[in-house]
């Protein structure tokens, strides 16, 4: 098939950002990155934490969270068409795709990059599913991993804060080992879902370069030694060189052309440029033109990335990473990261939110999360006598430890529940704020917060940012900020615009100083953060273990009540 | 009128117990206890927190809980009655009434008993209200009482832990004088409730000797000096002689005879006995038949108190008071408690529980306690992975402090209602092994606990407590133990019997055994009470006094909001 020529000026780009519940498709116009059309398609299987799809009887532990990959495929399938349709434009116009994902989520495939879920005999194998970004069970691995590197003095773990998190590839890998080696011999590849999607739409496997240095420890050229990993466990020795390294691709290169199977899921021309991988939080630094040093980039979603480029190479104490080029070419690109948000939020509402403002909010037609906003808001800073830990998912920076868990201190029988939600609110800023602050204390200042994602569209939220961190709040104009980003990088690959600064400076939007600091405000948080930080030190730096010993005692009773049922 | 004599055997006892929202009263034959009727009345007003009746405009600080007295009346008139009726017995037969009420429970009054809030200018004052034991908005007055006694070597002050509570005369009398001295002023009674019933039921004030001596900090026939209370406040120094010394009446004596007037309300023949009134805590302790040292005895509802005799005289750390003969004549009784049980269960099913539980209770035919009790009783100890702080409604003992708060520790996105729920249950036991440890400690050890009240129906709760403190349960048979308590005492002051004990003995009614400690539970809770007693120092003994700045910015915080609403 021969393809007409397309009109720079006229041409289209499609983002699909891969987030934790759905993908969402973006057409855009690369001129000026206009956004003509969207649609979101929400995973069937979502995310799997009780037992695997179809089989209730196959539990899964606490802390797992795997997803199923066909369900990413579904999402080329419907949202793409439907975000063309909703653009009311000819897809012949589109010249190229790309594609951001959660990070770190890895899919184990055999050699020609098929799921060992969809392998017939490892269908009921709990750890030949994707694990998840939020899947916690392997951090006594992460814990092994970081105590060998330190004593070992490896050159790589200060790139990472000092935490190898067990969130990514070393640390889920060796989980699969040590607890199914049958399932890791059969993990021909250990693949990122973001360079496996990439994988599906031009029959090409890249890893990109970004999701390679940020979560697989690729450093100066080298992922970890095999004495260091034989060290950990000596059937771990070949991991890097068997099952990780491949091919890297630089951001916004070409990863290949649309095959014919792809285009046919898509609706779009067969042979247009596919981009390399990305993750979602580093695209969106595009759709932000975030590309001076001290313009931190925080996409908030059920989790919140933090992203900012800096000239000089400090090392960060928790931050989760630092790539040279990593978001912008020339600069060294930081990494830290909060892993509950919004995720904390979904889970207040869901479980600890009663009948009654459940109908209050019905009767004013408000949605619950907006409902509670609106009595929150009406509180004076403090009024509700409450601070919180915002740990519920763990922490990934600046601790990087996710045996840590949630505390709210203060309730009493007047607490009621917009008071518990607007400390969750503000945990979460006090959390942004202790990650702004470590890495002013490291020299690398930040001057500017530039927030997207869905929790900007609440002001109260946006509001208590601004005013907790002392910073103007920039916001992304796009409810789809990862989508435009990752359409940038499309514009990129297809050589509508010759490189991402030109691309960004193009295409992105934001609107600056949408939310600034008020200094009342900002007075009386300074004494909560007091007591957040106090809080955040004595269970997360040693002051009390409790956390990780509750833990213990979890895994202890459970395992034991299993083990009472089976006898 | 003459009464026609009642056969000893034949004769019938009323007992009224007054509770924190609503009077119970119950028929109970003298002879063997046997509960013959039973009757409830709910206060109109319950607790008032929010506004004072009908001035939703009136708006009450955080920490207030007041009642209305003529709730208290409304309880004779129909819970009485009621109860007779139930009973299907001739009135004539009723040889007397004892009544026992929540404590320190204070009712401000004219010289004649009129309670202030019924004086027609004083209807909108606050302080002309009754305060509620739970009424926990003294407690600076208290700080102030405990360090001036302290710094004075006030001998008074071992008896009660070296602490004396918000909740009780003292603090809650300053409160009133340094808030409103013109109320102070028109305040000419200072009345434990328990003392006022008894007063509207025979026409005459009495003390009764275990309020003056727990709350009303009367040791050896005297009150705390005049020269100590102008210390505190000039104009404090005549609050002792003029407003809170009186008559005092013994356990189980007889106040007076009742009145036309109330023999009118309650259709019980004029002139039969009227007991001199009690806590309800202490007349249970008869209905247990708990008259030995190391009976330890825990009424459990909304909160709990905690009572024993002892041979011995000790002074242990946070007690509420030693009264000699304070329970049984000849030995030292003792007095504990817990200021948030029941009210912090209450408080979550009403705040923090979502209505897919709800309604999943409603489909089963449950209370949603009894759902969250079944859900709950299905885990392993520890397997919740939470450990909580049971300080919702502050800590009476061994901290003697309601401005510490509730903490839970452990939450994760994986967190259930019944997770939660199960922590709370099992943070109250906990504090309740942190008094019987401190007693013991103290050289008074505890070997038995007998437990009462309205939470004694959950067996999951029963069996915790067994677990946590490895004491034997004995369970006070009957669903309203202080109401027989307080028959008991009614048929002492009618004659019916020459003391208590021989009444105790007649009357009381328990199960021995009832709930036995399982050593595997036992030694797993072991590990969970020491992360309690580790939060507990924590957060209770100036580790981190986050509790307390806590309280001090809502304070503030509030203050600056009404006073930019007034603006």
């Amino acid at each position: 098939m021969i393809r007409p020529p397309v009109d720079p000026t006229d041409a289209l780009v499609v983002g699909v950002d891969f987030g934790t519940l759905s993908g969402r498709a973006a057409v855009v116009r690369a001129a000026d990155g206009a956004e003509l059309g969207t649609a979101v398609h929400a995973y069937t299987h979502a995310v799997v934490t009780d037992a695997l799809p179809g089989r209730p009887d196959l539990r899964l532990p606490p802390d797992w969270a795997l997803q199923v990959p066909s369900d990413y495929v579904d999402v080329l399938r419907r949202a793409v068409p439907e975000a063309v349709a909703a653009a009311g434009v000819d897809p012949a116009r589109v010249v190229g795709i790309a594609t951001d994902f959660t990070a770190c989520t890895m899919v184990p495939t055999l050699r020609d990059g098929t799921p060992l879920n969809e392998v017939p005999d490892l269908a009921d194998e709990p750890h030949a599913y994707t694990k998840l970004w939020r899947h916690h069970a392997a951090q006594p691995q992460a814990h092994r991993i970081n105590a060998l590197a330190a004593e070992r003095g490896e050159s790589w773990l200060p790139r990472y804060g000092g935490f190898i998190s067990s969130e990514w590839e070393f640390a889920k890998g060796l989980q699969i080992l040590e607890e199914a080696p049958a399932v890791y011999a059969r993990t021909e590849r250990w693949v990122e879902a973001a360079d496996w999607i990439v994988w599906q739409l031009c029959g090409r496997y890249v890893r990109n370069a970004c999701s390679a240095g940020y979560k697989g420890i690729l450093q100066d050229g080298a992922y970890p030694g095999r004495d260091f990993l034989a060290a950990l466990n000596p059937a771990f020795a070949g991991f890097a060189e068997t099952k990780v390294a491949h091919e890297i691709g630089e951001l916004g290169a070409v990863a290949g052309t649309l095959t014919a199977e792809a285009a046919g899921w898509t609706g779009l021309p067969e042979g247009i440029a596919v981009a390399v991988g990305n993750v979602d939080a580093h695209v969106t630094a595009a759709a932000a033109n975030a590309v001076r040093p001290g313009q931190m980039v925080a996409i908030m979603g059920t989790s919140t990335c933090h992203v900012m480029s800096s000239d000089v190479l400090r090392e960060v104490p928790g931050m989760c990473g630092v790539v040279d080029g990593g978001i912008v070419s020339g600069l060294w690109g930081y990494e830290a990261g909060q892993s509950g948000v919004g995720d904390i939020f979904g889970w207040f509402v869901e479980h600890g939110v009663p009948p009654a403002h459940h109908e209050a909010a019905r009767a004013r037609g408000l949605g619950i999360h907006e409902y509670l906003t609106e009595l929150a808001a009406g509180q004076a800073v403090g009024e509700h006598g409450l601070v919180a830990l915002d740990w519920h998912s763990g922490n990934r920076s600046v601790l990087v430890d996710h045996e840590l868990s949630g505390v709210v201190v203060g309730q009493t029988l007047a607490t009621r529940p917009e008071d518990t939600y607007r400390a969750l609110l503000e945990a979460t800023a006090f959390g942004t704020r202790m990650i702004v602050e470590t890495f002013a204390a490291s020299g690398v200042p930040v001057t500017e917060l530039i927030v997207s994602g869905g929790l900007t569209r609440n002001a109260l939220l946006m509001q208590i940012y601004a005013d907790v961190t002392r910073l103007p709040l920039t916001v992304v104009e796009t409810g789809q900020g990862p989508a435009l980003g990752s359409a940038i990088h499309a514009a990129v690959a297809a050589g509508v615009h010759p490189d991402m600064p030109t691309a960004a400076a193009a295409m992105g939007r934001v609107r600056e100083g949408a939310h600034l600091p008020d200094e009342e405000s900002a007075k009386s948080y300074d004494a909560l953060f007091a007591e957040y930080t106090r809080l955040h030190d004595h269970f997360g730096r040693g002051g009390d273990d409790v956390m990780h010993r509750l833990r213990a005692i979890r895994r202890e009773a459970r395992a034991q009540r299993e083990g009472d049922l089976d006898a």
